[in-house]
Order: C-alpha cells, then structure tokens, then sequence
C-alpha cells in the first residue's frame, strides 16, 4: 500500500515538553513530520497541534493509537477527508524589480493574496488557502525571483455537524 | 529580568526526527513553546521552523548556541524586533445564531477576515494579523459563542534591507 497524506488534530495541554513528546513519538517510528502547527486555543491551558504526515494506513491506526495514550494529549483526530476546513498560511518574499510589478500585483489579487511589506527590490506576500493554492502561487512567482519563503503547515477544523 | 516573549526561526534539514530534536532542545531546559509552525520551503529539502517562547535574554542566548549545535540545523535566527514581518493566521467556528450574524459579518469585515464555512448553526473565519489583532476578534466574538480555534502560530519573515 502507497503512503498518503494524512493531517492529525491534537488538542493538548500547554505544558514544557508536550511538543516534544509529541514530535519525538513521530521520531521513535521514523515518521516524517511534513508539518507541524502548535498555538494555544481560546483555553490558555489547551493547546492545538496539528501535523500532516505520510503514512500508511496501518501505521495510520498505530500512530494514533500512540498518540492518545501520551501524557497530556487531550483528544486526537484525523482531520482528513472532506469534513474537515484546511487552510494554509504562507509569507513569500519575492524580487520586485520595476518592470515585474504589475505583473506581480495581478498574480498577487487573482490569488487574493496581500502585500504585507514592500521593499525597494521586494515585495512581502501573504497568502492563505490549500495547498495546492499555495504551490501555484509559487510556481507563477518563481520566475520573478523567490528570495525566501515561511509556511504555517496546514491548520484544520471540523465543519460541524449541522 | 522579566521573562520576554521571542521568536525564533530556524532552517532544518527536512529529515525524520528535527522536530522533535528542536522541541526536545526546548523540553530539557524547561522551556515552553508557546508556538511553533514548521513546513518545506520552496526547497523541499530545507523546512523553516518558527518558534515563539518566553525566556530571559541570557537563557536566550544559550538556546540559540544550543540550537546551532544541533544536526540539521542549517541557520537559527531571532526574529524578536521590528525588522521582521509577523503574521499569524487563526481558524474560528463561531456559534451563528439568526440574530447575530449581521454583527459577526460586520466583525470579520473590519478585521478583513473570510467566511471559509457557513453551516445552519455555525461560521467558520480565517482571520490573518498580529497576534494582538487575532486576540481581539476573539474577544469580540466571544459573546456569541466561540466553538474551537486553530491558530497557526506566529511566521516571521526578515524585511530585506534595501
């Protein structure tokens, strides 16, 4: 069976090493951790941490069973599927010389992307939505001169049952 | 000294086991994340991981020694300052009773957030900012009812000097 990606909601509580734990399980088992979002919630004493990874199915199903049975983890779910929102965030730093401008702004609307910053020779774009959004964004900017580039990873929550 | 509240961002080789060596850095000191966001680069092989703590400026210094020790770590760089663009991104499913949500539309209008999800009973919006910002659409939402938040932890990218 083929690996595929599969993206695991934690809540946990927001203590020192919890991260850690959690990380150094996916370690343990030589999971790649593809990516990896941790923030506290509206409770200051939950935190929210979630984590795409490649893996087959069968290892799907230990993964999570390790996970629930770590100190401080609160509830796990596998977010994958369609029931759940999935949302990326990315900040790209592009090279802005003058006759790429126009160009650059029109690909940066069509996206409904933001200039956060702009520099003399770059610009700083914000950009959210899938992933797959987000590498065609890069893809069209590419040749303009990517100079740096910070993703969030992938943020996910359940459409609730309505 | 008052503990500060600072952000890191490092360049990881993307292998098994960084994570967890970077969170693990941080457990065995006793050091919380309070946030962290990891994912590739344009360069698949390189990922970015941002990390947000609270700590003394000297512990500071021994965290960033310790992280440049560690293996995959390519560049660790604090990005605590006005010189860096920080941005957060939040999910947050909103309880969307019939008479409130002209008011939760106007609220996510001034805060230029988005409806990602809009069920019988609920909204769910993607709101990007400071982290200031972030808490005080959850401040406003609050009254009608905040059902779960995912938010991404802080990203950080230098402002080129030009």
């Amino acid at each position: 069976m083929n690996k595929e990606k599969h993206i695991l909601t934690m809540l946990v509580e927001n203590e020192p090493g919890v991260t850690a734990r959690v990380s150094g399980l996916f370690a343990s088992r030589g999971y790649n951790i593809e990516t990896i979002c941790g923030a506290p919630t509206a409770d200051p004493d939950i935190s929210r941490i979630t984590v795409t990874t490649k893996s087959r199915s069968e290892q799907l199903e230990q993964i999570l069973k390790n996970l629930r049975r770590l100190i401080n983890v609160v509830k796990v779910r596998d977010m994958t599927g369609a029931e759940a929102v999935k949302r990326e965030m990315a900040l790209i730093c592009v090279k802005a010389l003058p006759e790429n401008r126009p160009e650059i702004i029109r690909i940066v609307e069509t996206f409904r992307g933001r200039l956060v910053d702009t520099g003399k020779t770059h610009y700083i774009i914000e950009v959210t939505g899938g992933q797959e959004k987000i590498d065609a964004l890069l893809t069209l900017l590419e040749p303009m001169g990517i100079k740096k580039v910070a993703r969030s990873g992938i943020l996910a929550l359940y459409r609730e049952s309505d």
